[in-house]
């Protein structure tokens, strides 16, 4: 009968608990316990689900869901940069060397504010979570009380984070009035912000845990990027950085170290166990291999890959080596903050991939041949991928795994999804869903069993 | 002073006159005139600017709009199929060809029932207002009834609107279920369908127009298009089709006629002043020309495209040329009701055709170089560019252009927009709501000066 606190919920879920599989739990009850995770999955076709449910609601620990209601595994955003949020949407016509130095690392420079952090940072996380985010992996700032305001409030607001205080030291790539003062430095700020964010979030299995943030290898000097690989490997904790983004940064990295952004993360002992790399459109085959051999992960960001990298990811040639990889938004390098947008997003970057752009050349000329992806593919990136790649148990509904959930309803008001029960199988709701779904249709959010966002209806 | 019953608006406008090139009103009145159209225009730095907006409040034909609020033309979607709203979403991982028999020709055929056509149709047109579409070029079915029921719809509801009852005659490549019986009556009954749509919508200035809707050159006969050629000079109706739209369909006409889809369009008379010709991807240098001096135009189906052709449509060369260039939403190719959305998505699949898709080719390898719009261009194609491709004076704010309006908000309930007065300009905000606005941010529509939706907060 599940433990005397679970809590239950009923009603059809849809999850892809492996690449490309669909799977839609039909008419089920899925127990939460005290701790967060999923305890059973009870079906509708065994004996004990009409007792079991009784039993909960009699109790008062059912939540059941209405017809046009549908759950589904809360949304993982592998690549966030939490100060950009105010330039969403904004500045998307410059290259990405001027949009850094021009835009963002300006805005960024605004975070030894703390107030304006907070302001910012509180919004943010709202935002996220009605939009379904349930774990977000973020840059934040230089700044270390800036950043842990960033942490405390993902823990305050129940949303699932990796937060990074920014790592970027190299007087020729960072500006005078937005870089860390040296390497050692940067180091110990770093060591300090780990050991501050673990003292108050709870320690190594923590909702919000620190992630060491070399911004990407142009903005850092070497004697940086060594002391961020031997503080990963002292503390455990996860990196995260830019790999191989756009021609530009390839050139830059290739003509300093002779090698790619992947050996040279590598060489620095960052390339470890779900490291994440943002980006990596330019990686070599070999590359490839190095990022599946560590455990590394990438984060695809398909919307801002159309401004700023200019190319399309590989990202069947990244799966079908079996690498790790998930979505990201990149805001404000992508201009939507929501990880179902994500997911149209890797879509069509897959099929511009596989069908080329250019009209006039003939058809098998035009693109590269098996990059297209499917619907079930895209919402496991956005899912149970972007789980794989951090090491965590979320992203589907199974015992064990912690229970992080949204709530569609196709129904909800401002919806711009349709059902008709006489034309759609519950497999074409769910592909409607993740093409066309919107903030207005997550009406609940949940991290941990906890309910962390209700729409006002 | 304006004339005793023009109603006033008094708020800041975004427009885009001229391709490219935004324009703030900031802070302006409008008038609107008994016959829905824009009267005059008072800039705040005008002496009569105070005196004006004080008698139109204190004589209650004042509308003044907050500071979080902005007024944009309303969007023009120049290509959406009406039945296949039920579908959106739906069945798109399959070739066109397989998509059209197996999915959409079974579904069109359904609107032989009445019953189901009206309560599709009508939830179509309030779902495309309440997202900002002041004017629609639709598709509907074969069927006479239903297709008058989407033209009065239309008409009650208060959306411009050109309808089209589609014909298909050619018993190869349409199914027995549906296609017209033979090519006399296929015109015969487009001949009475256009003059019973003129009969109830008030003729040839209406808010709701006939469009003659030859499917696309594979499923019509010759003599089939010979006769909806010659309806079309006879009526003076504008004429919509698919021109060029994917490799096969290329191929096929190429086969059958030994010429281009535009060639045999134009052979038949039904390249006309403001023929509307979805997609256009596969057309040569030649076709541009001679839509261009047809007066023709191109609706740019950019979502739709990325699933059915496999190639980007070459916009910037047809625009360099002043061919006429709007948006479709191309619902259901395209899995988005929302122009707002096709922006992005035109703004996206031209930086893809620029920046091409294989990084393991060299930068200069990769695209077809001076493809990429921004942000301005592709608005201008949503409003301005959509009204001059129909020949019609909406889409910007210009005394004796139709009042079609939205308003945005951007604090809107569900709004994933976000303003920061201090470091947002105009031309900032401006940007934000073409990259970012969603369903929830569209408050009011208007269209020929009538409020026809209002969202409820
Ligand atoms: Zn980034
Ligand atoms: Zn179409």
């Amino acid at each position: 009968m599940g433990k005397v606190n679970d809590k239950w919920i009923c009603g059809t879920a849809f999850h892809t608990p492996q690449r490309g599989v669909l799977e839609v739990l039909d008419e089920v009850l899925i127990a939460v316990d005290e701790t967060g995770s999923i305890s059973q999955i009870v079906r509708n076709n065994e004996p004990r689900f009409g007792e079991i449910k009784a039993a909960a609601d009699r109790e008062g620990r059912l939540t059941e869901l209405a017809d046009s209601q549908f759950l589904l595994p809360g949304l993982v955003d592998l690549h966030i940069h939490a100060p950009q949020w105010p330039q969403l949407g904004k500045a998307l016509d410059v290259p990405l060397e001027v949009w850094l130095q021009k835009y963002t690392f300006p805005l960024e420079a605004k975070y030894a504010d703390i107030d304006f952090a907070r302001e910012v940072y509180g919004d943010l996380v709202d935002a996220l979570l009605a939009n379904g985010t349930t774990t977000a992996v973020y840059f934040a700032t230089i700044h270390m009380e800036a950043s842990l305001a960033l942490a405390e409030i993902c823990q305050q607001k129940g949303q699932r984070a990796f937060v990074g205080k920014v790592a970027m030291d190299d007087p020729d790539q960072c500006p005078e009035i937005y870089r860390d003062s040296d390497a050692a430095t940067a180091v110990s700020e770093m060591r300090a912000f780990i050991q501050r964010v673990r003292e108050f979030s709870g320690g190594a299995n923590a909702l919000v845990q620190p992630i060491i943030t070399p911004r990407f290898i142009p903005s850092c000097t070497d004697a940086l990027l060594q002391g961020l690989g031997e503080l990963a490997a002292e503390t455990g904790c996860l990196v995260q950085t830019h790999c191989s983004e756009s021609d530009w940064e390839r050139d830059f990295v290739e003509a300093r170290f002779g090698k790619t952004d992947t050996e040279v993360l590598r060489g620095f002992g960052l390339l470890r166990q779900s490291t994440v790399l943002a980006h990596s459109n330019f990686v070599s085959d070999e590359d490839l291999s190095l990022i599946g051999k560590a455990g590394a992960a990438i984060a695809h960001c398909p919307l801002s890959n159309v401004y700023f990298a200019r190319a399309v990811f590989p990202l069947r040639a990244a799966l079908d080596r079996n690498v790790h990889v998930g979505l990201g938004s990149d805001v404000s390098g992508g201009h939507s903050p929501s990880i179902l947008d994500g997911c149209r997003h890797a879509l069509s970057a897959a099929r511009a991939r596989e069908g080329g752009v250019d009209p006039s050349l003939a058809a098998a000329e035009r693109g590269v041949a098996n990059s297209a992806i499917g619907v079930a593919d895209a919402f496991w990136l956005a899912t149970a991928g972007g789980g794989e790649a951090l090491g965590l148990p979320i992203g589907k509904f199974e015992p064990g795994y912690k229970f992080d959930a949204i709530l569609i309803d196709l129904d909800a008001p401002g919806s711009n999804l349709r059902h008709w029960p006489t034309l759609d199988g519950l497999d074409d709701v769910f592909q409607k869903i993740v093409l066309n779904a919107n903030r207005a249709n997550v009406m609940r959010t949940w991290v941990n069993g906890k309910l962390v966002y209700a729409a006002q209806v």
